[in-house]
């Protein structure tokens, strides 16, 4: 367990999502893993399926976060390019990787079906990375520095992730209250403000809902000590 | 009608989408607008309550695409500090605004409700900005430079875009087709390389899915070019 903070980004890379077609649902599969080993998810990014911008956010990322995950464009098609832009990200070759080739080959001859160039092309892996195991459709993703390469279909996101868990240091899990007031935010904002100042160690965050034209707000207190939480939540009850 | 095209970023600021607690409804209603209007969202960032992410975001992301959108920390407490951000971003200085002040205070009133320290929070906007209506709960948004700033809860989110449509310019709007395979990518990959490569105007995506252990694949053709589009549409129905 470390001591120091422990950050990662997400970097989510394709059109299907920046177009509206496909709306994202690895950021919240994501974020329940990070919880629960204590790491702090603090940027997440839609990039398109464009060489520039992947290498681009990858370089920004790697050097700000001690994690960076990325999800989609491993597959077979013209349009996955993220592999390539990794290896260029960090200056290594890429070129058909002997494990990742006996993995699919096997899986590919089992089922019936062959190998064919397109289906070669998610063999191809960044010199210096580890395999990341694929338990859905066998084609791996991979980890390279502090970067790890999984596949978008939120299915395979999720098996790929099992597999990197064990890969990740572990940091302080946070803890967390919440509290809802049947007011406005603006009725309470000035008193949380106060609480806040008083509990430094404590962050506490004000989220507005309106149901039926009716407004509450949720209160949401989040530490990694519980001692300085449990003291908060005692005063924000108190407001 | 512009003849270049339109690209957008869309800043989503705020701790609840990276801690998981929420889950975002606006990429999707930004995604809808935007394609009606021909603009291009080009990149998504969420981003922690914090001064300096929130600062240097915006100032990287408005020199790169024609109009940035944020959504989030425009409400009465601590922690909605984007309006402060925003002025610091562009220099300018940030203080009670006349236009918003009468606009809260005139509800207010009406509403029984008072005036106070946290609700004053919200009337505070950037050195010339233009304000954003918000015909659910009054407390405006703005707009500066390219930048345009609006509440995160969605039902608000929604109300401002629609009075920032006619605000945007508007650019040729990009027309699809897509068609499903009852096959693994793996199996249409190599052709539909070709097809792409005969038909350059034309952004062909491929997007696999799995339901009960069966694969398929959605092929979808985007373009401005109508023609193109049905051209390529063609040549991969012929697949």
């Amino acid at each position: 367990m470390s001591d120091s903070p422990i950050t990662a980004a997400f970097l989510i890379i394709g059109n299907e999502i920046l177009s509206g077609r496909t709306q994202d649902k690895n950021v919240a599969q994501l974020c329940q893993i990070l919880n629960s080993l204590g790491i702090d998810l603090s940027e997440v990014r839609f990039i398109p399926d464009k060489e520039e911008r992947i290498v681009t956010a990858l370089n920004a990322l790697r050097q700000c976060y001690t994690y960076v995950f990325t999800s989609g464009g491993i597959g077979p098609t013209h349009d996955d390019i993220t592999a390539d832009c990794v290896a260029k990200a960090f200056g290594v070759s890429i070129d058909v990787d002997p494990r990742a080739f006996k993995i699919l080959d096997d899986y590919y001859k089992a089922s019936g079906r062959e190998m064919n160039e397109a289906r070669l092309r998610m063999t191809r892996i960044p010199e210096g990375a580890g395999l990341i195991k694929n338990t859905v459709t066998h084609a791996p993703g991979f980890h390279i520095g502090n970067v790890f390469v999984m596949a978008g279909v939120p299915a395979i996101f999720k098996a790929m992730l099992g597999e990197v868990v064990p890969l990740l240091k572990t940091g302080a899990t946070i803890q967390s209250r919440s509290i809802v007031f049947d007011k406005g935010e603006g009725d309470i904002a000035t008193s949380l403000a106060d609480v806040q100042k008083a509990h430094l160690n404590v962050s506490i965050g004000s989220y507005p809902h309106m149901k039926d034209g009716r407004f509450s707000v949720e209160i949401v207190l989040r530490s990694r000590d519980i001692k300085a939480l449990d003291a908060a939540y005692q005063d924000v009850k108190n407001l």
